[in-house]
């Protein structure tokens, strides 16, 4: 059976280096927070109670977490002191004995599976445990000295002899306490440095010296790669992308330039589907199998039903529901409307708070009018309608069954199943008109130019 | 003299890494099929004889091994035992006595060069010849043995010696075996081996104990990368990719980012045409000297001409013909059309189905109505003619030349040249009435809101 | 206090290789020409003084000289007998005893700190400074021959001993003369070589042999990399886009994928905005605080103000101005256009030569109609304006603040504030006509197909 376990999650760091008015935990990678990522991982890990540590006044940092993994307990730490002071913060959610995993949540790349990692090596006996990776380069990091299976110690790097600079196992920031021991390690923790300041990673030593297991347990360097500014967090994003697409592809889905293609955290994509170069998925998207997303296609909160084809150049909006063999085309943009099987809105078109009936064909230009500057309205088009190119349905609006509307119309008033409805001006013609404006036009040309 | 030789093309593997419904050796890059890849380096190659080997019940990959190919055999392999077994499944095709040379249709990215260097070893005397890389990581590769310039035998991995581990020559799969020895070679490999399969890659030391010569010539690892999964595609992809951009950029084309623009393997390009970044090119393109392709276009089955101007956003489809000076700008989609000398067709269009004549002017918003939803229909418009914005030409219909053409008109009818055509509503006007509708709506707003 | 220094840029290369009829020099990265780079630099550096050598004929690259740094004296190279003799085709220029510094016109990578260490080695003491390159493969690089601080030679890959040849320093072709003895050392160099020229480079030696002081300073390979054909080209635009991605992340700029973000030379970014993938930016672009570009954008000569959204799918070009909090959404183009504070213009419209009142909203479908085939003419549209879908706008035209023109409407005369508009044709139907329609359809389409 499984150790009761708390998460802590240390989210108070300023981000001074992003330059940002958000805070640094709450930028993005692949569509939702750093904060959520992390929080995602601890969940699947298989953790349910976590305390997140903010700084002063950072409502909105906890309300993130809260939304992400309802009923996290929030601490703010006051002062900064260090990771040591930071995790104490949580004080109370530490003192009733559970196993702590100390995270952070600018640390998005952790995988579940690492931190189950911590969590074997704490059921093994350990009373601290600490992911490790080996540098290509370590300069800079933290040494994890390791005698036989003990972790004796975290050396920083100013403080390390040449010997242990020589080590190139470094500390990877992440650290498991056991219940039994964790609270009077971390309690243990002093300040007595340059800065004054207190480290978690001294509980490493300090447990050693106490005479309890301290072990270090290999994670990639991937995973702890940390973000303080934004090419970090691009950094960040790529690592998370090349994650999904490799994901999606073994999952047989064909992308001919997958570095061209963005994903979200939450896309899913069926078999035998072909995203070609330059796509965009947000939050929220849904493909089906034997789909076809035409390069240059901008996706989010949307359904793509088995078979259909979408771009190049579309874009689905959130609510956007494609259903089977559904075509969207060129320069379309689809918004909270259903397209049932088989229609076609294959060019130059607008279709937003709409029912699309099935095999029904939107000609080029077509525009359901679902705002009139203060509500939005509903389009109802039928089964087999067809809209002539350019015309515009301006709703509230219903387009009865295997009705045919003529170009060029605007269409305002409901039209009859099987009927024809058109609504534009009669052809009219003058018989040399377009000489005679040349000729006029030439001159106003050449007088601007002269004048 | 060339001696007559014989491509046995084996392309019966089933591809179950793919995930796929679509046959593995069917799976495309840059355009066509892995298939066709090898296809086509057999033919640059001066090969016109060839076998390909299927799997049971695949017309499919037959078909296009035939289109390709027209004239190459098919053969069966019914029951899948091995490398040497399905060579011999074109047994019929090998017995006249042929050089062989074999290839394989998952390994799309075999230079035609690197078969002529099989073909050269064999009229060199050589009853084997092999094709080797040098790795940089050689583990799981088999190990090519070579003393002197006698290749004496091909190790498996798990076979191979600490010594013959050591070595980094591997095998690159292409087997080329003289017409004279080559079917009894192939039919003396046995099956004595843990899977019972018969491994062409014993033909080599079946050669050298018997005192024929077997030879390992070298080919570039990027050569034989084969594809098993949609990840190795993507890969195979990218090579194919860098290798049309080189050659582009060699013969004089700019690409201010070569790694975001995607080529066809039939794609043809003048020397000074500029390629902005992120531009697709499907198969059958040609673009003329001195065009420029902005940003974001997507081109399939279409000519451009000399000095013409396309996107950004734009769209070709097969057909658009665009003459010399065309401009076609964004968010515009040319299909199945012929666009003259110097017209332009700048905003917001679709032309299908179409002539444009010289120096015409196509509004924004223009739309040829080229479907009645059961037909399509051709418009034609003359020279020198002027569109105005937003109109709708209902087809089949022609403007004459010069003719002009009203803003938001619906042309159902022939225009004479040079005449005016105007199909639109009156305006008409309503003093006050925004306000008063402001001051209602706004009350069903609020009224909603409550609700 | 500085000493006075002239810059002379070699611009006179032929650039066969480029296989275009525009000169080498003038091909651009970053949205510049290579050589207005290099000027750029020298003006960055500090200098004011410049020669430019060009080739027989090109008034065309004096022009883009004088053009970028006005006042820059222009020599012409009328025979090509190496680079010290190109330096002596502005011998008129450096007769006055300025200290002398060496640039390419054809590597526009160089920094102007790497300028400034040149002017500081002659403010040392040194008659002549090289800048050279640590190569990882110094295979076919001139090698610096150094003994203590002293820069003995610089030696051809050709004429190197085993010993020279084991040198990684390498030659980066910038070099600077003293104003004492720049022009006496230039005029020592002899052409005794194999190719009968009269190179630069020994003028290092010769100032050695001369008992001065030639010394060489350290630059980043990187930033002597020249262009010599297009794929030379792309890698320099490819390190220009690094840096200037970099610099704007660093800057509190968000891009999810920076690697598909092409920005020019000058473009200015703001803090908090967010640059969604596969974004273009052309020459003359500022983006304000907080604004947001999304997905394949393309912008240009263009002014986003803080707040503002921009795309997917949104292109401004040049004289497109945004105000705070516009919203330029889908296949929207804005050219010379003016649109104030928190308007919206969100889908398929095309907005040229035109102001958009504060607050307005832009139906989707509308045009103005700035063209009459001969003239370009202006759209005004007021604050708080409802423009319907699918509306034509004909300049000269102007819409009262506050008024409503309905859905597909062609807008030919002015409309006073608060009023309605409506130009379009009544919609009549007709029951059953639909039904008829296919029926008839059908058989045409049957009748066809057996044809």
């Amino acid at each position: 059976m499984s150790r009761p376990t708390l998460a802590v999650i240390l989210a108070a760091g300023e981000g001074t280096r992003m330059k940002s008015s958000l805070p640094k935990v709450l930028h993005a990678i692949a569509g939702r927070s750093m904060l959520a990522h992390v929080l995602a991982s601890v969940k699947q890990a298989g953790i349910t109670d976590a305390a997140v540590v903010v700084g002063p006044g950072r409502e909105d940092v906890a309300k993130v977490a809260q939304k992400e993994l309802p009923g996290c307990a929030v601490f703010t730490q006051v002062e900064r002191k260090g990771t040591g002071h930071a995790v104490l913060a949580a004080k109370e959610a530490l003192a009733d004995g559970k196993d702590i995993i100390v995270l952070y949540a600018d640390t998005p790349l952790v995988r579940p599976q690492s931190i189950e990692t911590l969590k074997a090596a704490l059921a093994d006996g350990a009373s601290v445990a600490v992911l490790g990776f080996h540098a290509a380069d370590p300069t800079g990091y933290g040494r994890l000295i390791v005698e036989g299976d003990a972790l004796t110690s975290i050396v920083e790097e100013k403080d390390a002899t040449p010997e242990q600079k020589a080590v190139g196992f470094c500390n990877g920031g992440l650290m498991a306490l056991s219940g039994e021991h964790g609270l009077a390690l971390l309690e243990a923790i002093g300040n007595d440095n340059a800065k004054g300041e207190y480290y978690l990673t001294d509980a490493a030593e300090i447990a050693h010296r106490q005479g309890f297991r301290a072990v270090a347990r290999p994670i990639a360097e991937e995973e702890v790669q940390g973000v303080n500014d934004r090419l970090q967090l691009a950094a960040a994003e790529a690592v998370m992308q090349s994650r999904l697409r490799a994901t999606a592809m073994r999952e047989g889905v064909t992308m001919t330039a997958p570095e061209t293609v963005f994903l979200s955290h939450d896309t899913r994509i069926g078999n035998d589907v072909v995203i070609e170069p330059n796509c965009w998925f947000g939050p929220g998207v849904t493909i089906e199998s034997g789909a076809v997303i035409h390069a240059f296609s901008h996706l989010e909160g949307a359904h793509v039903g088995s078979g259909a084809s979408v771009g190049p150049f579309a874009r689905l909006r959130p609510g956007a529901d494609l259903a089977e063999a559904v075509k969207v085309g060129n320069f379309v943009e689809v918004k909270a409307a259903s397209v049932e099987k088989g229609a076609k809105i294959s060019h130059l078109s607008y279709i937003g708070d709409a029912r699309v009936g099935a095999e029904a064909n939107i000609g080029a230009g077509t525009i359901t009018c679902n705002y009139d500057g203060y509500l939005k309205h509903r389009t109802d088009i039928g089964a087999g309608v067809f809209v002539g190119s350019n015309s515009a349905l301006v709703a509230p609006v219903t387009i009865g069954d295997n009705a045919n509307i003529g170009a060029g119309s605007v269409i305002t008033r409901d039209v009859p199943a099987d009927a024809l409805a058109v609504a534009r001006g009669r052809q009219v013609g003058i018989d040399g008109w377009a000489k005679a404006y040349r000729a006029k036009k030439k001159a106003e040309r050449e007088a601007k130019a002269k004048g």
